[in-house]
């Protein structure tokens, strides 16, 4: 139990049971980014479905985390099963989707960690939202821009074939709008460029700004 | 850009532009808890209103921190504030909020984070909810156990005088039950004990359980 005495509150009244002391706050933010030995900060990938920019970012956390830092990716796999189970894609749960994403990160942010969010987010509103939440300071956003085509070629998850077909409604690029962010803080050429250009490319975007 | 080979993931097609890789996964979980030295685990810590468990909580981050490691207490200021703020106090609501609050601590433990939560959370059923969620294996129930006359006569917040003039319907304690937890993993007698011995044992109770 080393070390217990040094971080011991001030107690309003010594000696006194059930009196228990009142702090002023918490461990806060700036102590937990120097243990850390980063900024924590959100990075918001943007782009259509199969744009590659769920890849890029799992290939982000890998470079942090193989570098030492502490990142976690928010994505459709543990937001969707989880705190965001009870949201259907109507437009209001779309956006009270993007809401609670926003939330969540601003409280990994403020612990500390370097947050990738990777979602389809495909209005500016939405974006505006998440930065607003988030705040300017910490928010990020990476527009992953692929060109509909390549993506639709790629198909990965078979969703723009279903979405064709009339299988999905509302699927962004074929039958919803993906407005174009006017506002990027960097934005990848996907289609043109390999992956391992617009990893580093990433990569070097996001190093100056977890330095503390 | 150093260390950037040596995580390069497999490419599936060697050459082409516009072909990304395929990942098995993300870092995992036990990955994380390596690179910070601690398993995350999730502190439920359930009580009355004014019973200490936020002030202990508080102790215990200032603790953990300040010997190295990671912890993060989600309390109702930075919880109601964000995630939480279009839920009200109906019934329904308060599920609503425990449901989250379990899928965020979720989120932060398989960060390997160690999550604190200072939640009322009075009945066996939210806890049990709690539980199910972030499963048996990371869900540590902690009960300070103050007696109701002794968190009524302290009333930080003021809360059980405005509750007792019928301001505050349903208030834990006064006019809602307060069901004692039957299954805690740790029962601190937070009216009997000082400040100071009630920490110590909360926090000999954690330092096993982060251990990897």
């Amino acid at each position: 139990m080393h070390g217990l005495q040094k971080q011991q509150p001030k107690m309003p009244q010594q000696g006194a049971n059930n009196v228990f002391p009142i702090f002023d706050k918490v461990v806060d933010r700036k102590n937990k980014e120097l243990l850390l030995k980063q900024r924590g900060i959100v990075i918001w990938m943007t782009g259509l479905s199969g744009s590659g920019k769920t890849t890029l970012a799992i290939g982000l956390e890998k470079y942090l985390h193989d570098n030492g830092h502490l990142a976690y990716l928010l994505d459709g796999d543990n937001v969707r099963t989880g705190i965001n189970s009870d949201l259907g894609f109507s437009e209001k749960d779309r956006h009270e989707n993007i809401r609670r994403i926003a939330e969540v990160s601003k409280l990994f942010a403020s612990s500390g960690v370097i947050t990738i969010n990777s979602f389809v987010s495909p209005t500016e509103e939405l974006r505006l939202l998440a930065k607003n939440i988030i705040g300017p300071a910490d928010f990020n956003l990476v527009y992953v821009n692929t060109p509909l085509e390549v993506c639709e070629k790629r198909d990965t998850k078979g969703l723009y074939a279903k979405a064709r077909k009339g299988e999905i409604k509302d699927f962004t690029g074929i039958s919803a709008p993906f407005e174009e962010p006017k506002n990027a803080d960097l934005v990848i050429d996907a289609g043109k460029s390999t992956y391992e250009e617009c990893l580093k490319q990433l990569i070097a975007f996001v190093l100056p700004k977890i330095k503390l």
